[in-house]
């Protein structure tokens, strides 16, 4: 099969999907917010700098402030937007599809002036195309190393700025095989700043791609597939199924958004607790019920930090039950790991491990005077409704008042002047 | 072994080797006659076009001429220098050092206003060391599919840059840790521009990485070497051996140069028939005899084409025979393969193959009356005067009268200032 060509029409093809295009104007602004919180990082800052000292002509904003040349943008946003770890994730291939695609695509749209809607086309285009060559590569490519975010994320951040920039199909091919000869980012990265950084390689290919490929540059046009292509290089299983329905159904549908700061295996007893409503003085005990598999990763019993907090269920359970808002990040504390109130809740919490409760789910029991109990998977469908409600809630956790203009921006059109705007 | 320490513990260290110091002026030399002559190519017209837009600040020259932020240098110069495919070469891991190493160096040692001698040093330690993780990587790495110019290359241009920023060896260590997240290039873009485009990415990956490394960046500090690092997740061989004798010994020193505008398979011939001297209108036959896998690659009997005169075995010896320069690309014209003296000459070309014949070497007869015979073997040792002559006369045929200036600045410290004059 022609794999590439088979994406180069798709990304400038038609687009007809409205709830899918709802499920991207969603992203998009938790994105945003995600950004506009993750400027202050480190590694967001080092990038801002870098890019800054060269002075460019200001075709795009930046998270933290300024205007720089396109490229840089979507080098210092990708990086500034992933830099807390708590965008977008799609489990199909496990990526994090906004962090590459949406800033590469919000750089070349300020740059060429493009409208709202056919930006958050874009998005949605390039996202869903990171995530079918994502399934294309498959575990076996997440599995020998290979960070999906940054490399399937380079072929979905050159689709949606190739496609703001006006591409045809040919010179989409172009700009995709190139992405297969610079998509770079590995898993042994994690931990560092090299794991953000990925995500801003990604996006920073994508745009210089599109604009190569816009001026004539020639690549190998099947560079994905060919002999000795991306996909055989990089561990990739070529499995054509993940190309299935591609133009009528939206793998994208199905993105995760992630509303605690915290392990996102603390995530579905979260969900399961925020059911349940019981005054924190009140709770004698609570019993936690989890695959075995977590407990090798988020189950810190006397967490002594922030970090550690974050990979605690019974202190997260505790600062859930006592109302603390397990979506901001200025909750995970030094200070909340003493807070005599949170530390006697955490005492009275037991954690379970229990092979018939799925990955994605937990079951929680609760005894205050008498026992309720609730449980929660994270696979379990949700509505717009309720994702819209959570996300305006992380938006206000994560950048207070601002997530107001944001949400405003990004409903209306979107509004990318709006939106920018925000973001310094 | 830490390979990532080792080799950034190299990259800071002193350097002793006037030998191969001597060969680096040498490569710096021929790079810059290659960059001049390929500035016109296409795919450095259209990188440089990129970053010219950006309209930055002006930290150093690009081939064809403009000054823009080092990182865009890096890129475009990488580019250009490799556009003709004529610089130079190292086959013990088979890449080509220069055009990924002394980019990345040129642009940052123009930014932070380095000397030349601390430039020419870099660029040493950048080629070293590109070489040796070549090795260590090894074949299985460059039979997988990756472009050992840029993948290697750009752990070189990592060290090269941020040598010359001045990095202590833990910043080093990051700075390489951070090119294996970021290094990139495959082989299936050859006859493309993807092939050029791999040096400048290489290049450009070293200036980024150096500059991050130095302002804080942390990364995995043993990128290359760690579970799912660089060399596992790219078919690396991980044999250590690679790095035996590193800082006392140089490979640098075996690096070759292409002294012929065509097929590297023509090569000893025409050096064999260089050590002939006969008039061409003597000349009744002639006798060329190569290993037998040649005859595949350049071997066309009448070629039509400038292009297929390079694989023509025939044409080019009757251009040798006539005195044409085999140094310039010009002389690879459409009308060489119609002039009734290079073809009747041409045709009194026969070619044999001979499997006692070395893969590197050539024997050739020509009858003018007496028989005269020569051979060539392209490893034979060279002294570097015999080297010096070569790539100036080779200069000259690239870049005609410039060639004397770029010659006198690289002889002369380096001058940077020097060098750069002659590139635009």
């Amino acid at each position: 099969m022609h794999v590439t060509r088979r994406l180069a029409d798709f990304a400038v093809g038609q687009v007809a999907g409205d709830g899918a295009l709802a499920m991207m104007r969603l992203s998009l602004a938790d994105w945003a917010a995600c950004g506009i919180a993750g400027a202050g990082e480190p590694v967001a800052g080092l990038l801002r700098e870098m890019v800054l000292a060269e002075d460019g002509a200001g075709q795009a904003a930046l998270f933290g402030g300024g205007r720089v040349p396109a490229r840089g943008a979507a080098l210092v946003n990708g990086a500034a937007s992933h830099a807390l770890d708590y965008d977008d994730t799609h489990f199909a291939h496990i990526g994090h599809p906004s962090v590459a695609v949406v800033p590469a695509a919000l750089a070349v749209a300020e740059h060429v002036g493009a409208d709202g809607a056919a930006f958050l086309k874009a998005c949605l285009v390039g996202a869903e195309l990171s995530i079918r060559v994502g399934v294309w590569l498959g575990r076996a490519h997440y599995q020998a190393g290979f960070h999906q975010t940054a490399t399937a994320g380079a072929f979905g951040a050159a689709a949606a700025a190739g496609r703001i920039l006006g591409l045809d199909a040919g010179q989409m091919a172009h700009a995709l095989g190139l992405s297969a000869t610079r998509a770079a980012g590995l898993k042994s990265q994690f931990g560092t700043m090299g794991k953000p950084y990925n995500a801003g390689i990604a996006a920073a290919t994508g745009v210089e791609v599109a604009m190569l490929a816009r001026a004539g540059f020639v690549s190998t046009p099947e560079g994905l597939e060919v002999a000795q292509g991306f996909g055989a290089t990089h561990a990739g299983e070529a499995d054509e199924r993940a190309f299935d329905g591609l133009g009528q159904d939206w793998r994208f549908e199905t993105v995760s958004h992630k509303f605690h700061a915290c392990c996102h295996g603390t995530h579905a007893m979260l969900e399961a607790l925020a059911g349940l409503d019981v005054a924190p003085e009140a709770v004698e005990a609570v019993e936690l019920r989890t695959h075995p598999r977590w407990l090798t990763v988020c189950n810190l019993a006397e967490p002594r930090t922030g970090l550690e907090a974050k990979f605690s269920y019974r202190m997260t359970a505790a600062m859930a039950l006592a109302g603390v808002d397990t979506g901001a990040m200025a909750s995970f504390s030094d200070a909340v790991c003493l807070d005599p109130v949170l530390v006697g809740l955490r005492d009275r919490v037991t954690v379970v491990a229990d092979e018939s409760v799925a990955e994605t789910a937990a079951r929680v029991k609760v005894r205050v005077g008498q026992v309720l109990t609730a449980e929660h998977d994270l696979e379990a469908p949700m509505t717009l409704e309720d994702r819209e409600r959570k996300l305006r809630a992380k938006g206000r956790a994560l950048i207070g008042d601002r997530s107001q203009a944001v949400w405003d921006a990004v409903m209306n059109g979107p509004d990318i002047r709006g939106l920018t705007t925000q973001m310094g």
